[in-house]
């Protein structure tokens, strides 16, 4: 291994092995290859500063980072540092921890003593303070005053000193006050060079605002006039609701009552009392839900659909920009001349490709070269050189044909006509279809009634059974390909598996032992039994495309939970301060006063009380969570919500940030998401590299394959598209004018073609 | 006006003006223009059978009609006869009045003997009947009898027929028997040729069944392993819902409460027992709602939305072509040879216009031809000939500048310096902002109390402002083009003033002569005056793109109405049998037994009765109709149901069908609508035709106007940008060919071109 990497110094500075996709395969370990890898080879002891640079500007073209870094050898080096995965995790890890402060501070789900969490918060800020003067010294000066992200963070730096000192000292008097700056929290997570995906949302969402913001007073416009006539026709009849209040008589409740409506969350209810005094007044809630609830919300989600796509689109057009540009610097970097043409000579791009990614093999390396240098001239011309970022970020497995290490051990047993027939047996289909039978008929046995001794006997068959398969599939498949990196299902089986027969055993020792039956180990037991039931799903081919979809779907869908957090956080800390301590959560068979009330008399025969929604309050941070989570998925709100105007107005303000944007946006991502993995199931897009490295592969005792494109990302592929249409030699526009780049620059023929088709 | 018709017997086959677009403008009035028209023209008494022929393909083409006719002069007169408005409009009639049988039958709105009703129905069975009858003279046997909609109509009048002898014999011997042929009655509606957008969205659903299938089928595997897990996490833990019900023990009652926990409608209930016991809990309903509600739902729409606009394309592609096609038919039907190239003389163009578009003006024919025969040969090439359905379908204003007639009447005073700046002062746009400011003021009054003498003196002041607004506009503009065909605002206006004023003098005479204040009157007014209000909101430009969408989806919403009609009808008819009379309404007050309960003792305490939903049944139609609106906004829809598994399934399949698939489709529909839209705000689609009418129609003291862009629907739009890319010269595909295209057909560089934008 040590005979692949670049200097020890090196290695660490580039090492982010956790960020970038499995580039290595399964040739680390020893064998026939070790041999042919450890030849000899001049190396620097220290490589040149500008190879570093152009290291570091590959680096940074392969991972889409935009970071603008001084090209002085010294900030290199620091630039290097500051993207080391340590450095990376451990800004994470604080920002995290800053978050979660609220988890320990009042009104507390742990409670710790103030001192404690302010201590921690302070550490915090100073790591944040210091993760930024990093960055200051790797970047231009002007760059880095000029960018707000910057000025964020020093600004919450300063107001969350501030506030925590403010807040102490008048805490040392007994005086109450609002810790106000931990709405500034969020900050970080946004504002850090690392969450350029959140950072990405909300630059759509922003975008997406002009346009939100007219149909939004459109549809109030049509609210208000709606409730207008609400108020004409239903004000004057002395109807009365279901719970015997005056029914329609206040405008501005009207309009509350109609927007709940919008949501659907108070349907039939509100209907119900002019629908009783008259049939015909249904249609008057019909047109209302017609119009409001279907077109309007439709309407929404086309305005943030058709932002989405269109800033999406400039922002992989940016970014396709950016690494051309990037790749260009490099490649001015380290050209040569060779006759008239600049060129990259063989042994420089190798060493560039050792210190860009230090931990692929030498034959994969080799597999590169070919690619780049087809003719096998010795240089690299520019155009190939581009490549070379794309190239870094296919996923190659570099299988090996090599035999079983029993074949190896005891050949004649394993190869003996019993094996053989064992092995062809499990190699066989029948083999998946029986196994997926006996998950079927264990998910049955699952559903049935666990107390009859017979049934848990039967669980300890198929653990057998599980395990069986396992065992064969590792006696017929060579175990380091069966335990490959890409091989998911074969991980997820068998983690499953040893899991479940752990936590079984762990289980049945308790029982005999102590009588007592560990609920919580038998919860994960169940969970883990029923989730091996996806595996049948996914050998089916039709289901595999929506399989496709959901898996490609993950890694953005950790965006939207960022985006979730900073929205949930900052309402979360809201809500505490106004609504903390207002409902008492009792457990059943409480003795205390008012239990049934939630602790408030007021709230007596409250659908809320009568609901039992006790425990959803705003009395922790976890409480609040899930109660903005009931929130966010709309249904029964109005009951949630139970105070006066500022719950009504708090409760709008995150429907209208939560539902009408981002779950919208949320779900334009995966309508696109959808889109994109369908078009490339229909036509297949293999570009010209994977061809290549396809073609050049094969041959001798390696094997390189692409890994599987179940694991492609939609930005990905996006980008791929988007590069297919640039022209190869085209320089591209200046850094500046990307960063420039409008989405209406793509120009109107564009625009329609796109419609057109 | 006879001049412009053709003969008499023509001008009834052809006069389907309700249908065409506004195509004579504001000619039709007597003035200097009359004399040029009336000169003698030569013009055959009837036209020859090969010119009626070429006219109804001509007119097949410009309306997208795609019946197969035999060609012989016999059935082209038949033909025509069949597209006559006045039987079309019967034929709408008669299912109407089919469908609306159930609002009399048993259990009726409005009861009628059982006589009466089957009367009527056997009169609907007949016309009907005679209409297929009709088709079949006109269309080859072959055609007819291959044709699945008239085998469907068919077998739906026998089997009404049937069901109908049999009831009543059964009625005679009072046998309880059900009428089971009602739900055969939408058949009618979706199956009679004129329902083609109806039955392009039945298609549309059609070809998205089997993808949708495969999400059902997966997100039904997941809907039932989180019941598996729900049912070994929480099944055993003797939990009880806040109805102090069991908690999830049975397993299919659990995956009945998820399935209503996607819907959202029973969002935090049914998590709360499970949150009470632990907090951790709340994770299991977290992740099932992002991934069944969030994730699977946005699937669904990805699906339907994906294969809606596949679709879509195709079915446009299809019309474009089969329009080049007719035109080319009805091109070969009259060219003759000019030189080498076979042409259309003009003479004979003149009378092909004057069949097709018997209504339009002398001056508009000109101009067709001006633009058809560019370079005034006398003749009519191939190309121009085919655009000639486009042409007549192009909205063209015929704006005469004239003078104001009160000008020609009494010009002394009309011209004096008086009326001069009285006209100038309405013409300026402070004078717009003045009356936006009026009906803003007058929102304000509206909404004030009633009751005060003052308030309802000023509903006064404001009406008399309103008419005195429409005689200064009048008097300023030209009355007749103020009320032109396309000024829906200046229409929409005074038909709200003057229905005011009419109801509100109406209401004073009735309160003064017999004391009753008529709160329906009232009710229309309120209506009426609210309504104004959208006036102002269409006076900011920004708003105008969105109230385009809104106004340019409602021809087909009305589409999405009859597939709503169809699927509400047969859902209404098999709820009605099943459910009917289980809940009785009583009017508040009422001392029947269980009032409260709905007349059903079962339903003592359940949260149905405490909502008071009693009159959510389906005792009749009507009641029915509303029942299922409710369940298509799906809140509460648990609550509304309240019987057994019967109850259960009908509600789940009824979700599938209206929630999944229709308003999935309904929301793609508003999406497409809405991106169509911007695009062409963005990039101004105007074709060449377009141009050169506005080039050929400016001059003299004609000026000819396309209509405004607002009326435009999403199809058309999407035809033309369509047929942009065909090449003109292209012959297409034959007929055979054009009806089995496929969606795919395209190519995948199609698809993949699409993507990468």
């Amino acid at each position: 291994m040590a005979a692949t990497a670049g200097g020890p110094r090196l290695r660490a500075g580039l090492g982010q092995g956790s960020r970038g996709t499995a580039r290595h395969g399964l040739t680390s370990a020893s064998g026939p290859a070790a041999a042919r890898r450890s030849r000899p080879r001049s190396r620097p002891a220290a490589p040149p500063p500008e190879l570093l640079l152009a290291a570091a500007f590959v680096s940074d073209a392969q991972y889409n980072r935009n970071i603008p870094f001084k090209t002085s050898p010294e900030a290199v080096r620091l630039y290097y540092l500051y993207n080391h995965w340590i450095m990376r995790t451990a800004t994470y890890f604080f920002i995290f921890l800053n978050l979660s402060l609220a988890v320990f501070e009042e009104p507390a789900v742990y409670p710790l003593p103030f001192l404690a969490t302010s201590l921690v918060e302070v550490l915090c800020l100073l790591v944040f303070f210091g993760r930024l003067t990093h960055f200051a010294k790797i970047t231009p000066r002007n760059v880095f005053w000029k960018d707000t992200k910057n000025i964020c963070i020093m600004v919450a730096i300063l107001l969350s000193l501030t506030d925590l000192a403010i807040y102490g000292a008048l805490r040392i008097y007994n005086i109450k006050s609002i810790r106000w700056s931990r709405i500034a929290r969020p900050i970080f997570l946004i504002n850090f060079a690392e969450s350029r995906q959140i950072r990405r949302a909300f630059r759509s969402i922003r975008n997406t605002l002009p346009e939100i913001t007219y149909v939004f007073l459109l549809f109030m416009f049509s609210l208000l006039m709606f409730s207008l006539m609400a108020l004409k026709l239903f004000g004057e009849r002395n109807l009365q609701t279901a719970e015997g209040l005056p029914y329609f008589r206040n405008y501005l409740e009207i309009v509350f009552d109609l927007y709940v409506l919008v949501t659907t969350a108070n349907s039939p209810d509100v209907m119900m009392p002019a629908f009783d005094f008259s049939s015909w007044y249904a249609l008057f809630f019909i047109a209302f839900v017609i119009v409001n609830t279907y077109i309007f919300m439709s309407l929404f989600l086309a305005v943030v659909y058709n932002n989405y796509k269109k800033h999406l689109k400039n922002e992989i057009r940016k970014l396709a920009y950016m690494k051309h540009r990037k790749m260009i610097e490099a490649f001015n970097l380290l050209k040569e001349e060779e006759g008239a043409q600049p060129v990259v000579r063989e042994a420089r791009w190798k060493q560039l490709v050792k210190l860009v990614a230090p931990d692929i093999s030498n034959s994969h390396r080799e597999l590169l070269l070919r690619i780049s240098d087809d003719e096998q001239k010795g240089f690299i011309d520019k155009k190939s050189f581009v490549q070379l970022a794309d190239l870094l970020n296919i996923q190659v497995i570099t299988l090996k044909i090599r035999s079983h290490p029993l074949g190896q051990w005891m050949p004649r047993v394993y190869k003996s006509a019993v094996s053989q027939f064992l092995r062809s047996m499990v190699r066989h289909r029948g083999f998946v279809w029986t196994y997926d039978a006996i998950i079927l008929i264990n998910a049955i046995f699952i559903a049935l009634d666990e107390e009859t001794p017979y049934i848990s006997y039967a669980e300890w068959v198929f653990l057998a059974l599980y395990i069986i398969e396992i065992l064969l599939k590792v006696y017929t498949y060579e175990p380091r390909v069966f335990f490959g990196k890409n091989q998911f299902w074969n991980w997820f089986d068998t983690l499953i598996i040893f899991a479940a027969l752990t936590a079984t055993i762990l289980n049945t020792t308790l029982r005999s032992t102590t009588k007592y039956n560990s609920q919580q180990i038998l919860d994960i037991v169940f969970i883990l039994r029923v989730l091996r039931l996806i595996r049948i799903v996914d050998s089916i081919q039709r289901f595999r495309v929506i399989m496709n979809t959901l898996i490609n779907i993950v890694p953005t869908m950790l965006t939207f939970g960022g985006l979730t957090l900073v929205v949930y956080c900052i309402f979360a800390i809201i809500g505490m301060e106004l609504f903390h301590g207002k409902i008492q959560f009792f457990p059943v068979n409480s003795n205390a006063p008012y239990a049934l009330e939630c602790g408030n008399p007021a709230l007596k025969d409250s659908l809320f009380a009568r609901g039992k929604y006790c425990k959803n309050n705003f009395n922790n941070f976890a409480s609040s969570f899930i109660v903005l989570m009931e929130l966010t998925v709309v249904n029964q709100w109005h009951d949630i919500l139970c105070g006066g105007r500022p719950a009504k107005l708090y409760f709008i303000a995150f429907h209208i940030v939560m539902v009408i944007i981002i779950v919208n946006i949320f779900v334009s991502f995966i309508l696109e998401a959808f889109f994109v993995e369908y078009s490339l199931e229909k036509s297949e897009v293999e570009t010209a590299i994977e061809q290549k490295i396809q073609d050049a592969g094969c041959g001798k005792w390696l094997v390189f394959k692409i890994a599987s494109k179940r694991y492609r990302t939609v930005d990905a592929l996006l980008q791929r598209m988007f590069e297919a249409e640039i022209p190869p030699e085209d320089e591209g526009p200046s850094f500046e004018e990307i960063l420039n780049l409008s989405p209406t620059a793509a120009g109107p023929s564009h625009l329609t073609s796109e419609r057109a088709v």
